[in-house]
């Protein structure tokens, strides 16, 4: 058994920018030379969030507006009172979607259906350089 | 330390519905042998998710209403108009519960409550034959 | 590779208490001497969940508002027809926001951007006494 830690660095726009990583994912299992195990995706910082999704350009304008309506980025939240940064939203989205996930692989696989990518949403409210840590951890 | 890939494949009626994973899971981890360590369980495909809850009619009800209320199946969404399958609230429900839980156990023992449920939930808007990828890493 | 299974007990006032458990994680994988691995955090029990949030007074107020609106208390819900306990809205807080979370570690470091805080957040109706079971995996 072994461990391999990684991390990639992506750049975002912001605003519900959606970066699809699983080719990346699937390229760094493959180098790794494991072929059974757990990936842990965890993003570092406390306005995005790691999730699935069918990646397609309809779908990522419905997760975007989505995230308004639930929880609108026009309104003011105790947050932008306290700090003056403004992204009190970006926070909120970013706790309600989680930072990380587990991705099982075995056959040396990552065990996801076919329209299902990894994808990090950045819900802060400017460009951002985001560190994305990567666990594997498996034989 | 070993590793144990598994699958179970549950057929479900779409819609929301809930499946109860808890037993199978229980048994399949008395079958391992293992005595600590981490199961993953990860639903492959993008219209469904993972959660725990206490599974009972009433909240069974109440998470569908709760569904329909933050992501309506009654409007269209941006998928819908691009791919024509009608289910772009599938999809957006799936993403925010999102697909998988890691529980850990010990003492040959899942460490979950007494009233809470693995629960396989599928969003999608038509029955499905669902594939849900369980690994058990630990010793 | 080794396995180390702790847990905490932690009072909660419920209604969306958030508890901080960043530092105590912290200590206890100093205390695990364990270099890198993953570390499982489970909240036992259906009306509490698990996820991070910069912990700071706004944000604890935001979050709470943010329930309230997508998961009213006020109403009533089937789950509360039935049992009498009238906590239906916790429950559903709970399954939305998940009852785990996995965190990276290596050098020692649990993998946390520094603006981001492991939180508990005990949804129930009334004051509890929560479990969390923790699981280092690593070596």
């Amino acid at each position: 058994m072994k461990i391999i830690n990684d991390s990639i660095t992506i750049s975002t726009r912001g605003f519900n920018d959606l970066k699809d990583l699983t080719e990346i994912l699937h390229e760094k299992l493959k180098n790794s030379g494991l072929r059974q195990g757990v990936l842990t995706v965890f993003v570092q910082g406390s306005t995005a969030g790691v999730t699935t999704i069918e990646y397609e350009p309809g779908l990522v304008k419905d997760l975007a507006e989505l995230m308004e309506k639930l929880i609108p980025s026009s309104r003011s939240y105790h947050h932008d009172e306290r700090w003056g940064d403004a992204n009190g939203f970006s926070h909120l989205r970013a706790s309600l979607l989680g930072p990380s996930l587990v991705i099982p692989f075995s056959d040396s696989k990552l065990r996801l259906g076919i329209w299902q990518q990894v994808v990090l949403v950045d819900f802060d409210n400017r460009p951002r350089q985001r560190q994305v840590f990567l666990q594997f951890l498996g034989e």
